[in-house]
């Protein structure tokens, strides 16, 4: 009889829910529901950075999508028993940390608090905190530039302790009411196991060592001292933060009676250490030393893994090199372009060039089909939203260069394309010059599954074949064989994620191979990417043009206040 | 009873007569045939870069005009007799030379080369000799540099020499059936007079100047060794050519018994020498020292005048410095954008932003007046159709940079708006640093008529007011100018262009001036401005990106072949 794991995948507007065979990884169902609250689930206000969520969608969510697909299986599948379910795992947006009280339940869920958007989860893309990130950084590069070393060197605004500091400084009520504060990726496991109280709660490795500078070089979260300076009450929340972060092939523990009665599982399932979206989707896409996994959507993730046994240097630009954050066993390392599919998405809905008919993705990767490698002239950066990996300045901006008087859509659709296969190709390099090779190169997200002529390119670009998952949905794959895995074999899930990915991890039929032609000039073109690169990046040499693009931004910013 | 001049402006299209009140400069009549011959007029083959013109439709056109506009001034104004016409004055496109006979009779007149387009006018923007034009370059390098020195370095593919050599090489029998070659603006003057034979025939010194490397100062023409070296019947042609070249305040002759039975004028009247449209737009805005001419249209010519006795240095960059080539007693000066109106006519018709309501240039200019200096954050380089003044590169391109995930259209409609002004002000700076004074700024044009966020922007940009000029058609009020001044103060016109531009030309009511604020915002912008145009247009700095734009196009020029 088969055995079955779930997967569970909290995004930005919506949650996920996918029930796999634990055998093969095939998905029997799938069921998403959009939050309830906000603007497709996202809390708004009047600063455009504010970006909240309301904790109650996560729960009626989760009951939602659980039995819908547990229905829809019992309709398909003859003789299916929800007791073939052998655990859960969960993936989530992050970091999003939450404000609980001394039992673990979110302030948002009080009375006094249900309308006050800073007591509900800080959503990964609130922007509200720059100032803290900023304070936290400095800080951080005089007295404990370590902590920066595992993080790009930058301690970001979308980051766990600027969001709470910014609370503190804002919302002292809510700081103050707060015991505590727990990313998503642990407080929805906690909430299915009923172990979110602050001694029983358990924290997954992933979102701490990312987003919260946790190390168990240093002792886990930074210490109080440091946290104290930045806010003699910051200083005193590090007491209850957990003294241990975990990897995902823990359980958190069994799931409770009372999603038993939410869901109709079999009480008592594990359910996994959570981690996020990217780091369970590169599992699900197979992950291993060796493999780039890319989650290419608005943006990208870039994940890779390396041996925890052998020394691994800092990698400067990578947004986190932190151990067991993917794989147990493993250094996580992450790295990033701040946007991609936000780039073709940007030429399309805001220049909207070519009129109506001419100007859509479909029409346009279509002309640019027929642009030969080189053919343009053109060459650009992908730079539209700053950049993550390798420069880590969220303050640089586009350049497009070589147009015409005839410079034609197209021709500028396939820059922009080419201009973000460039990115990814510094992003490899950066990798193999600190010693962690790429052996293969496997895409998941929507782009990698719907745009033939991005792959083409990027294959063309890296020279390297450019391969597909075979899932659709990665992180909740994922997330499913963290569920087997924490069953175990005996229960008919897996001893480990080596086996795990091999039994239900796959790769599409189709590769994308580099034309030599085509990688010919790329190499060329690549070069002259470099430079601009440099030019407009670093400030490697006298006389460059690293002051552009921030100097246009002061006056920007100057001009609009 | 009042006197008139007339006007002849030979267009790339069609060919203008405007009659002119030589006491005020008031425009009576105005009459605008287009050429019979080709597409448009110009004569296209199957080599995109050929461009001639028939010179039948010179003659047919300067019937056609003149007799339309004395019918037009006849019934519109009482008692008028065309004896009260007491000159005539002729501007035309150039560098356009003309193969003729023994007698000044174009081959193209000849039944054997009726159809031969090597034997008709070769239209300024003729780019079929580019090789030669190189080759005149080097070898000017090596054994003439002062050649160069007084045409910005470079001869070009759309002038005298190059189409001669071009011509020779590839239609040698066209070559060799001519006596000699004439400009279009010596040439149609002639043929009015009946002064077109080899030994009668009057040259002006702009074409010859600008086009022909003629100067006084090395004996006219280039040397018949120098032109020998290029090929020996090229010197053997300099024997053909005039000693001497002459100014527009002098007449060719008077107009011939045929021409006035073709067109009613009086017999007799004088034919002014003939200039460059742009050389007499600028006396019809009134030019003088201290006084930029801007004719702002697809492209600009940016034109200057300084006292011939004061020692003027070589200018680097730009494309002309020619004793008396615009005003008599003054070097001439020409500078020049190589696109302006084109640029933003690509921007409309190319990229087509904003589906077709959204993107005219009425529309974009309307919203990119709400953009206020510097808010965009958007940089751009006017280098889509190379860089005339001051870099003299027709191998550079263009640049945008600052755009985010937000950048709109009119934005970007600013921006290449703000990258022509930045233009403008390098041209306005280049005179100045070799100390030609600019005291005021005239603009005509299509642009500086019609739109007047272009002028405010100008005026903002540079810190200057911006004038506009009185006329709607400057170069053929400046041709009426020269035929007021043949005439002579006797003969009711003018003793001098000093007089007729005090009679004849002035400005618009409406100054175009500076807004402090916006000037301040935009000083900075122009400093960014300059390190791009540095960093991508000179080699004056190590590890510095002269090399992207040209590889670029090397590239492109490979994979295109």
């Amino acid at each position: 009889m088969p055995k079955y794991a779930i997967g569970l995948d909290y995004g930005t507007n919506s949650v996920r829910c996918v029930l796999v065979n634990a055998a093969n990884g095939r998905e029997l169902a799938t069921s998403v529901w959009g939050y309830e609250h906000g603007t497709d689930g996202v809390i708004l206000g009047n600063d455009p950075n504010l970006a909240r969520q309301h904790p109650a969608d996560y729960l009626k969510g989760t009951e939602v999508v659980i039995s819908r697909v547990l229905a829809a299986v019992k309709r398909r599948t003859k003789g299916f028993r929800s007791d073939q379910v052998i655990g859960i795992g969960v993936d989530t947006t992050g970091s999003t940390p939450l404000p609980v009280d001394d039992r673990g339940e979110p302030l948002a869920f009080k009375r006094q608090f249900s309308r006050n958007s800073a007591a509900m989860a800080w959503l990964w893309k609130d922007h509200t905190s720059v100032a803290e990130a900023e304070e936290i950084t400095q800080l951080a590069k005089r007295v404990r530039p370590h902590f920066l070393a595992k993080c790009g060197g930058t301690y970001s605004s979308e980051w766990f302790f600027s969001k709470i500091l910014h609370c503190l400084r804002t919302s002292p009520k809510v700081f103050d009411a707060a015991c505590t504060w727990v990313e998503i990726a642990d407080w929805i496991p906690a909430a299915l196991t009923g172990t979110q109280g602050p001694e029983d709660l358990t924290v997954g490795v992933c979102a701490a060592g990312h987003k919260a500078m946790y190390n168990d070089e240093w002792g886990g979260y930074p210490d109080k001292r440091f946290l104290s300076k930045l806010h003699p009450k910051l200083g005193g929340l590090r007491d209850r933060l957990r003294q241990k972060a975990h990897t995902i092939n823990r359980a958190v523990g069994g799931l409770s009676e009372e999603w038993t009665k939410r869901t109709g599982l079999p009480v008592g399932i594990p359910v996994a250490v959570g981690a996020f979206d990217a780091h369970l989707g590169a599992v699900g896409a197979g992950i291993s030393p060796g493999t780039l996994v890319k989650i290419i959507g608005t943006s990208t993730c870039d994940m890779m893994v390396a041996p925890l046994g052998k020394e691994l240097p800092d990698i400067p630009g990578l947004c986190g090199i932190v151990p067991e954050s993917i794989l147990p066993g493993y250094y996580g390392l992450e790295a990033g372009q701040s946007a991609v599919g936000d780039i073709f998405n940007w030429f399309v809905n805001y220049v909207q060039p070519g009129g109506e008919k001419a100007g859509s993705h479909e029409s346009l990767t279509k002309a640019a089909a027929k642009v030969r490698p080189g053919e343009s002239g053109l060459l650009a950066l992908d730079w539209n939203n700053g950049n993550r990996t390798i420069l880590v300045d969220q303050r640089l901006t586009g350049l497009l260069l070589g147009q015409t008087l005839y410079t034609r859509p197209a021709e500028i659709y396939r820059a922009l394309i080419e201009a973000t296969a460039f990115g990814a190709l510094t992003i490899i390099n950066r990798f193999e010059e600190y010693g962690v090779k790429v052996r293969q190169v496997i895409n998941c997200g929507g782009i990698a599954e719907k745009n033939p002529l991005v792959m083409q390119i990027y294959a063309d670009v890296t020279g390297r074949p450019m391969k597909i998952s075979r899932s659709a949905q990665t992180p909740a794959l994922g997330a499913a064989m963290a569920g087997a895995v924490v069953a175990g074999k005996k229960a008919g899930g897996h001893a480990g994620y080596r086996a795990a990915q091999k039994a239900m991890s796959g790769l599409k039929a189709k590769v994308y191979r580099p034309d030599r032609k085509a990688h010919l000039v790329y190499r060329e073109l690549y070069a002259l990417y470099k430079q601009l690169h440099d030019a407009f990046g670093t400030e490697q040499w006298q006389g460059g043009l690293h002051n552009v693009m921030k100097q246009l931004i002061d006056i920007r910013t100057r001009v609009r206040t």
